[in-house]
């Protein structure tokens, strides 16, 4: 059954066996290993069963597959590796993987094996030893948070080293930063930010808790009047904190000020036990992040000083309970467009770790032979899974997807720090523009995200269900991004108010002034200017015009604005009944914006275009990204008139072109995207190729392989030497 | 913060509070109680903390909300139900019911606090004790399916009991009957079914298990060549079964044979260790099936006697090892596509199941005021969140989906039995057809309901996201679906090929004869008598002609077929090279197919067109199925110019529309679906609309609320009063 005869492997040469961290065009400096740093492969866990040494996988192994793969690649991984992050940022990252990948505490393979309690108590070990660890190497936050990202492993204290000390440290006065920041940061107290509500989520307005000012005792009491009213989902409260920031409806001289964050202390520093009013829990099993203890709390009438109000922006005097307000609210959408520019970012982690997964082990696994294989007599070898077109169109557009994200994030993170600077100079224009794109942004991409892993999963085929894939763990819990900071359907909201807006004040008066660099006002100007604009694609070449996928791209997003608004101010129609049409237009907007990114940095990214090799492979990345996106899009493009149906064929037919052409490179452009083993954590995507034996050793280690159960239906006893079920 | 006091609630009146088994359409025969018989509120777990019991839900609540929405509908949900499934279908689901859902070997609610190995052993219990309960009660085989399907745990008799007793029974000899089948039947043997392999999936010829006879001890010599031969994913192997059906390339003679069914005993019957020769263990954690033992199994030359080759088609001279061929291999196709028919009508269960939950809850959970709710001083009430026409979006189609995949399963099964009637008399035409269509349904409807699973989840918001949602575990059990019984993204090839040779046989002449009932060759004669057809559609009420639906997917099929076939046979592409075209084939026909049964039944059904309000709501989904399907194609019906971009403006204003209409019968549509709440096992989708208390109770059945932990990140211990670390 070997198809080693026919497979194209040869003697390996020189192309094949390069390292690959020493290739010509590798930046790194020093002695360079033999295979790249951030490969891992240990496991502390014992071994159930063994099996015959002398066995191996048939055919070509996948070290070799994966080896030719990398040698049939027309430009240097590492060289794009570098490009894309910057070697400060792999330096940084190969400092880390040298501290964590080996410490027990840290051991990611074991979760598999573990319940909900175990791993919890895997986490709270993690968390603890994280704490030492920092201290340790003096981790600064940028150590600190790609440590976090590597170990991947959501625990109990997330959420004090997140939204609780960053908003004690925001919205405390100086008394509050030291009765309870400088506390925290020692974690001397352990604490959770408890906003959303069992009946509450998005409408943060429509929370129940209240906080009512007693100005007799100086106190705040604060309340649960309904069983809705029940802080949930709160990560780190369910068996862990003692102290939470409460988001609570303030009452001061019976007059509603809306929700205001307080500290109130939860549970003893001792006994753990919670105090007197408050009734807390572990809301339970979770489809993912069973590491952590997302948490409920009931308040019956909990008194708290006057002084754990947060207090930096609205005030109550402690006398006469009068509330003051606070200054400039618009501040918050700053850290909103921070905090969604950081999302985009971790969707392009996740693509790259669901693409990477897929494209190694598709690479590596055979299955069938090709239809169309001469009939020479001999047994053709089994096709690389690699090699099917329907896989292809599966899984390649995730590559490009990850690229996508990773200018588009970029972008954000520049456009942020540009918002910040013209706000301190008092314009908040584009800070209204980040804001708007931020929402849709974060909508589409963490769908798309999503998306993406599941589909990876299934390219997998059968071994994708297993936990072995480490795709079903990542997506389990990559799934709330989809639906917290703002649910990704209908956040989109955000953005078709702002789209609507800027279509109105344009229609009203193309001259009018916009923010700089407005890119939204730029495609709706000259969708307006031409509504009838027609592709003018004629040939399948003329899809390498960059520029023209820009344009194609904003003459849809602008139609779609058109149409809506036209509904909205024409029409009539309630905003409700145009919910769908918004959606449409907050995504299209936002595929402009990806694709507009994107095209930016082939037509001017000078560290690019000085490479050739890295130009070329990035930019077909590009066109695959731009035709299949508008492929899955075109019925607008084709509604809107602006492609008619034989484009779309020529369309259609590029991108399987496109996939064809990335064939070759898609194992190294997966390795560019440089997710270290450790991180990846899966059997079927490892940088070494050794699945199939990695697979046994996965088996051998699930616990139940050291019983022997009694099978017989008459029989009360289940396991072999356990007390029977009658003794239970 | 009640919005008690504009909410439509008003007086109670008969309508709201009428028995929705008791309207003046129910068929129900005898006393009705008080709420369906398949309700259910059973939990036999501790409860680790209490709440106050006088902390009520504010608002309105989810009992009487559902009370309200039930009251809204124009027809009789019972009615419905009675419509869908009839009589004996349900009073056997009420008589199972009352048997099972008070069983603790049942109680599926533990499962989400359990790990793997206590789900195991829950299973293995539920497995005994499902034995007895089957001989105490008699149950026929549908009595046992219908069991089973309540019961939803896959557990370490499931292969067992289907494909390893089907395959003795089918593939056995009279001699083997006795030998293996009597003994299975009565559970005195447990087996499996161990055909897939670590390297080989799909592609059942490509096995590399071998089994080579040697005449001189009559025995064949069962072996596992490569590491990749290990038998993998077999259900029931890890731990149970003590005899497995091994498919093995048979060898006699030195010649090959291609994979046969062997039996092989593989562990001792009292100890249950593995007997000599043979490597077997639990493959590990999955995402889901965690309450099976799928097993891996490899053979070092083991040695069985001649008669446990099955020998019903296929034999060996135990003399000469003469190989002596089955007859007629057609048959196998029978006996896939009864098997895809069941596949199609899970997934009318599996989207009863998800919409079921969505609806409900999305009934319950109110989160926003509309945007354009009256300012008349007055604190306006929180919108329900199926108002808005997003969620409805979203879910909606689902039902209707629903719906689509009843009518055609029910017509496959038809089908099916006509095919098997045809065989009997020596014409296999209609078979190659159902088969066909068979392949590409399983492949679109299995896809359409785990995605729906996903889409109904993230519809409940945060709370999608609990296991208490019941949509995490039923998505993690039913992904397999898409991978296995042919790779959802692969099998279409087998539409495809059979879609080609229609088109090509018609193309080349039309007078041709195709089977009876040939539906694919009807819309492709359409299509080649006039390629240029356009829709007729004016105004949004020619949406209402149900005929046309029929016409205008079987357009789009035949113009999908039509150019894929062109590219094969003109321009000479590889079949490869046409993967996703062929895909796309296979979609478009298949949608064509539940269109068109779900038409039929419209246009037919004469049981649904004698009662009004009935055929009127059906048609209603019947449409929003027709347009939404068309909706998400629409690049196709655009491309192939039978629509045009006016028409597609239309099309999407009537699915908005659509949705509106729905909105008031939404819950009346899913309860007429009938899933028991034993079965939806779902806090967020209950029948009696009690969410809110029932979430609590569920965190507090979280075992993790027993302990309390260290936080000290300085200090050994983690749990309160266990061993420290140091010390494990």
């Amino acid at each position: 059954m070997s198809d080693e005869s026919v497979a194209p492997v040869g003697p390996p040469d020189a192309a094949i066996l390069r390292d690959p961290l020493q290739s010509s065009h590798s930046t790194s400096q020093g002695p360079t290993p033999s295979i790249p740093p951030w490969t891992a492969d240990k496991s502390s866990l014992k071994q159930n069963f063994t099996v015959a040494s002398h066995l191996k996988p048939s055919g070509t192994a996948g070290p070799k597959l994966l080896q030719i793969e990398r040698s049939h690649a027309s430009f240097s991984s590492e060289a794009l590796t570098t490009y894309l992050y910057g070697q400060p940022f792999l330096d940084r990252q190969a400092k880390l993987l040298n501290i964590i990948q080996d410490e027990e505490a840290f051991d990611k393979t074991r979760l598999n094996y573990q319940g909900r309690s175990e791993r919890f108590r895997h986490a709270l070990r993690k968390e603890k030893r994280f704490v030492q660890l920092a201290k340790e190497h003096h981790w600064d936050a940028e150590d600190t948070a790609m440590a976090e990202m590597l170990i991947d492993m959501p625990g109990p204290f997330s959420l004090h080293k997140s939204m609780f000390l960053k908003t004690l440290t925001e919205q405390g006065d100086d008394e509050q930063q030291e009765l309870f920041t400088r506390r925290a940061e020692k974690f001397e107290i352990i604490g959770c930010y408890a906003q959303t509500e069992l009946g509450h989520g998005s409408n943060v307005q429509g929370l129940e808790t209240t906080a009512m000012y007693d100005p007799k005792t100086k106190e705040f009491v604060i309340n649960s009047p309904f069983l809705t009213a029940s802080k949930w989902w709160i990560g780190g409260l369910g068996r862990s904190a003692d102290h939470a920031v409460v988001m609570a409806q303030l009452i001061t001289n019976e007059a509603k000020h809306g929700p205001h964050p307080f500290v109130v202390p939860i549970r003893d520093l001792i006994t753990r036990e919670p105090l007197e009013g408050r009734t807390i829990g572990d809301i339970g099993p979770k489809l993912g992040y069973q590491t952590t203890d997302n948490g409920m709390l009931l308040f019956d009438h909990v008194r708290i000083p006057h002084n754990h109000l947060l207090s930096r922006f609205s005030k109550v005097d402690p006398d006469t309970g009068v509330y003051v307000k606070p200054q400039n609210a618009k501040l918050a959408y700053g850290t909103m467009t921070y905090i969604r520019a950081g999302i985009v970012q971790q969707a392009r982690a996740v693509l790259a770790r669901a693409c990477t997964v897929a494209v190694r082990y598709c690479a590596i696994r055979r299955q069938f032979v090709d239809k169309d294989a001469p009939m020479d007599g001999k047994k053709p070898a089994e096709n690389q899974v690699l090699d099917y077109q329907m896989v292809q169109y599966r899984i390649f557009p995730i590559i490009a997807q990850a690229f996508a994200c990773h200018y588009t994030g970029k972008e954000m993170f520049r456009l942020y720090s540009e918002s910040q600077k013209n706000m301190a100079e008092g314009d908040f224009s584009l800070l209204a523009d980040v804001h708007a794109s931020s929402s849709g942004l974060k909508s589409l991409t963490t769908i798309m995200a999503a998306q993406a892993i599941e589909e990876c999963r299934r390219a997998c085929g059968g071994h994708g269900f297993s936990q072995a894939s480490g795709l079903g763990a990542l997506y389990a819990d990559y799934l709330p991004q989809v639906t917290w900071e703002g649910d990704s359907y209908m956040i989109t909201q955000q953005t078709g108010r702002y789209l609507f807006k800027t279509m109105r004040t344009l229609y009203a008066d193309p001259n009018a002034k916009l923010s700089a660099e407005n890119v939204t006002g730029e495609y709706i100007l000259r969708y307006l200017s031409n509504p009838e604009a027609k592709s003018p694609v004629r040939y399948s070449g003329d899809f390498h015009d960059v520029e023209a996928f820009v344009l194609a791209f904003g003459h849809r997003a602008a139609y779609l604005i058109a149409q809506a608004t036209r509904k909205r101010d024409i029409e009539r129609r309630t905003w409700n009944s145009l919910l769908v049409d918004i959606y449409r237009c907050s995504v299209a907007h936002c595929q402009f914006i990806l694709v507009r990114n994107f095209a930016q940095a082939i037509l001017h990214d000078s560290a690019l275009k000085t490479n050739p090799a890295l130009h070329q492979i990035v930019k077909v990345v590009f066109e695959l990204f731009a035709c299949h996106t508008m492929d899955i899009e075109a019925s607008e493009f084709l509604a809107s008139g602006y492609i008619n149906p034989s484009q779309h064929t020529l369309l259609r037919n590029r991108v399987y072109a496109l996939l064809a052409q990335i064939r070759p490179e898609a194992v190294a452009l997966v390795d560019s995207l440089a997710i270290p083993d450790y991180l990846l954590n899966s059997e079927l995507g490892r940088y070494d190729g050794n699945v199939y034996e990695n697979l046994i050793a996965f088996a051998a280690r699930e616990p139940l392989n050291g019983v022997r159960f009694n099978v017989n239906p008459w029989d009360e006893e289940l396991a072999i030497g356990e007390p029977k079920l009658s003794k239970l």
